[in-house]
Order: C-alpha cells, then sequence, then structure tokens
C-alpha cells in the first residue's frame, strides 16, 4: 500500500458511504461506545468469580475481512473482565492496567460466541482476569485475553469515595 | 456490586437512555465499527515504518470515568498498527495474532492526543508495531501497546491473492 | 534507590558472595539455561495439547523476597508452552514471537506447584499456548502466561528443513 | 515429536551432559539465578527513568537453536526493568504484576546487546516501564517488552516498611 493510500484509509475509510456515516458518528451520545459494543449481549451464568454470556456477532461490528472485529474483542475483554471483578464484590470502579489479547480464529456475522470470564486474582489493589471467547457451536477457542485492573480501596480516597469518586491520578 | 447489578450493566447499561440508543445501534450499517472509532483522526506523519497521527478525544468513546474507553485506546493500537504495517509496502490484509496496551494515564473528552506508531519489525510472515498515545500538551503518555500480526505472502495463497483474499484460516 | 546503587545491583549484585558466583558463572557450559531452570521438573500428564507438571521451587531460582523468581516462570511459560506445541505434532523448531505473563501469587522454597500447559490453537504457521502455575496444595494461581510461537513449515524451507534448520532470519 | 520425546526433553533434556550439569544445579547457592543472567552486564548511563546497559551474550544463556534464550531475555526485562523503576527514586521493593515481551531478531553467541529502559510511568502504586534490545553494532531490535510493577507505598505498610519489608499478600 502506498503512503497516500494509507492516509486515506485512516482519515476516511473508503469513499461516499464514509462520508455519510461521518454525520451519523459526530451526532452519537456521551459514552455511545459501551453500549455500541454490548448491545445484546446476553448474561447465561454468573457466580462470584465466574461470568459466562452468549453474543450474537452483529454487522456493526465487522472488520473488512467480515469477521469480528479485534479492537471489538478487546473491549469485551475490558468490558466483560470488568463485570467478572465486579461479581467478587469489588466496587465498580478502578482503572484499566493492561489488557492483552491473543486472536485464534475468526468469529463471523450472526454466528453465536460464548465469552467466559474467570477471575485470577481480585486482591486489595490488583485486580486480574481471564477472558475467553468460544464457537458456541464447536468450543473452538477465537480468542483469549487477560485484564489487569487497579482497585483504589476505600480507606485510600477516605469517606468521599463513592460520592464524589477518586480520579484516575489519585486512584494510582 | 451484587450479581444481579452485574447482570444489568453487562445486558442494559443503565436505563431509559439505553433504551434509546438500542434502536438507534441496531439501526447502524454493516462494518461501521471501523469509523466508528476512528472518525476526525488525522494523520500528521507518515513515512515507511513511522506514523504520527492527532486524535481530539470524542464523547462518544468516553466511559463511565468521562475518560477515553481503553476499548477504543485497545482499537486504536489495532488500526494504527495496521496502517504503519502497510507503511512498509505490506499488503493491506494479514490478521491479528496478539494485542497489548497498557494503560498509564486518561485523557479526557476534547483533549488532543498524539498516536505515533513504529514497525518493530516486518518480516515475511510476521508484523510487530509499537503504538504509544500521548497527551499532545505535555508529552505525557497516556497508553502504550504492542500489535503483532501474521502477514501472509502473495505465494501462499496463489494468484489469485489480491482478487479473492485468502480467509483467516487459509492465512494462518 | 539512588542511581549509584542502581547501577551497583546491576552489575554487581550485592558483595563477596557474588565475587564467588562470577567464577562459577563463567565455567558454566554451552546452553545451560534450560538445565538449569527445569532440573528435577516431573511430567505428570501428557496428552495431545495438554500438559501438566510438577515442581518444587528449588533455591536456586528465588528472587531477593525468597519466592521463584518472575524471570523463572516467563522461562517456564517458554519452555512448558513450547512442550505442549511439540505434543500435537507440530516440529521441535519454530521461534517465540511472544511470552506474557500475570503474575498472581508468590511461590515460596520447596513449596510443590503444579505448571499446566494447554494448546489454545497449532495451526499452519502460528501456535498459542496458556499456561497456568497453581500451588498443588490449595490450587491458588500463582501466575497465567501464553506463549505464541511462529511454526515454520517445511514447505516453506524445503527438504533441507529437517537436516540443516532454517535460521531465525529465513522462518519468519 | 511424540509424546514420550516431549517428556524426556522436559524432565531430562538429551543426555550424558544433561546428567552431569544435574550435580553442579543442585550445588548452586541460594537465589544464584539474577546473578546468572545478568553476570557480566555493564550499566553504560543511568539517569532518573532511563537506563542503558551493554551485554555481550554468553554461551550459558543460549537456546538450542544456539541464540540468547527467550526467557533470559524475558529475565532481564524483569531485571532491568525493576531497576530502572528504582533510578525515580521508588524504593527497591515492589512485586511483578505482569511482563511481555516480543520477540522480532536473533542474538547470538558473544554478539553484543544494548538494552534500553524507559520508564512509562511511576504513580503511587503502579509503575510501567518498556524495555528495548538492539544489537549494537545496526540498531536492529532484538526484542520489545513492558514490566508492570505493583510499588507499595511506606504509609500502607506503616514505619516498619523498610526494616521488615511487606509480604507479597500485604503488599498486593
Amino acid at each position: 500500500m502506498d503512503l497516500e493510500s494509507v492516509r486515506r484509509y485512516l482519515e476516511k475509510g473508503g469513499g461516499e458511504e464514509e462520508d455519510r456515516n461521518a454525520s451519523t458518528i459526530n451526532g452519537l451520545p456521551l459514552r455511545f461506545f459501551e453500549r455500541f459494543i454490548m448491545q445484546d449481549l446476553r448474561v447465561d451464568l454468573i457466580e462470584p468469580g465466574r461470568l459466562i454470556c452468549t453474543f450474537k456477532v452483529p454487522q456493526r461490528l465487522l472488520n473488512t475481512g467480515n469477521f469480528l472485529h479485534g479492537g471489538a474483542t478487546a473491549t469485551l475483554v475490558d468490558l466483560v473482565g470488568s463485570a467478572v471483578i465486579f461479581s467478587v464484590g469489588a466496587p465498580a470502579t478502578g482503572v484499566s492496567v493492561e489488557i492483552n489479547v491473543s486472536y485464534l480464529d475468526a468469529a463471523y456475522a450472526d454466528e453465536e460466541i460464548e465469552i467466559e470470564a474467570r477471575v485470577l486474582r481480585v486482591g486489595k489493589a490488583i485486580g486480574v482476569v481471564s477472558v475467553e471467547f468460544r464457537k458456541k457451536e464447536t468450543g473452538k477457542i477465537i480468542a483469549q485475553g487477560r485484564h489487569t485492573k487497579y482497585l483504589p480501596v476505600a480507606n485510600k480516597c477516605g469517606t468521599s469515595f463513592d460520592q464524589n469518586g477518586c480520579n484516575w491520578r489519585h486512584q494510582q
């Protein structure tokens, strides 16, 4: 790919369709991202430290190869990974320290996938979870990731924690 | 957080606003994801193996802490990382093998950030790049990630490669 | 720590004991490293794609906190991870592309740990495995890592592959 | 590789030479590992937040392909990465949370390599560094890794911290 094509790919996507999308995108509301990714995710099992969801790969999250975009997978590692940390009683706060994902197979449009998140450790300050994506029909692994969060404890921020939050800089 | 709240967070988000979003989301077109993330990204420098972009954090990509969502950052590692691989002449194909990101600071709404991608190696089969996110004003690092891709070479797929592509299973 | 102490830590360790070690180290044979790490590892179960080992934490591999050194854990992810790739019939070659490890708990001297390696995918060119370290007594997770290898296939190197090997540059 | 060969590789290495090594290994002193790796590392530059070392690849750290073992590289990410965290005044304690390494090229016996470590962030609780390995002669990148540490602050452990240390469980 020549340099000008790379620039155009990043700045414009590919053509007229992209221009129509631009006005849609600019009109999207505050914090639209999470719902955009998780819409129609279904929780099949939830217990402290373990979570299984079903997700039918939607057309909006496909990449140019017409399978689930790697960025969407990474975001699901973040979101489902955070949720399983909450499931052991951790407060719904904390910040991501590290996310990693190995991509192992493609998940195509309308394919049902199973996402299993498992707490590896939730300590006083650090939580680490593993998240695995499998094809529902065959059990074949699509991706595996880990998510590490820093979990600020109440007494480090004082009693004002729940009302006002600690900002990121204070938390870390 | 109790288990029922965790389930609701994953399945529904938080309330009425989410219901309105649901119909918007279901109407979004095929492969909307990439433009949704990259809209208004600007390329400042592009040379073989190196790429610098500017991105003003948009409201749609905020997390509940009101800073750039970790999933959006990971997606930008994917997208800008792929682009810098193309910049050294690799074909615009290949599949992600691994993405990792360390989160170091928060980027707030309307803040200008600089994204620098650098090729660490592009061999015959494997490409690895580093992507760093910095605050434009101070140079402070927001995140650093790496992206590893498997790059199928033409002669493994035959002459039909450019026209028809190799699907993921054939490529790996 | 002041800068001079950091330099001394890297170059000298801490004192006289280190000088005695220096002559021992300089006398160690070619490729001593792998046995140095794996000595007394015991394989409890081996089947295609899955491997369980027992390892009693030896004194030589402790860190200054007197628990298993993180570098030793990472090396075991490499070694046991490679072995489980061989177990599905892959040739005993290939090069590491990526290793990552999350450290979750300490393993003290003489503690028995269980190392379980599992193939996530072995394709034509890429193999990815997961390796988990647990306390034998309690099952508590000590560390979890992933290892990604590039696996050169015979026909890319030609018939000379098995006799002469492909060097790293040719493989990737 | 058949399963019995995989088992033998893990438990025994390859033959008589390994038996001789076994008695050497069992006689090695407590915490031998760090010096075993770092022996003859030389610090060329040290300033707060940045560190450059030179290392001549020793025969003892080679893998079966006769280049620097991936486990040794990962250990150097750990050790040099910890040192650069100390260089900004952090206490010489803390535990590893995550280490990752991308392997990009081979470093052969007696080749001089340059290791550069750079602090990405050292906050109150979390430190993250980047470590890059390059061929001294050509500047070509051999490996790049990141190391994340949890840094217990004095006031969480009380005044006894420097004398007695906090054990791992208390720190995290």
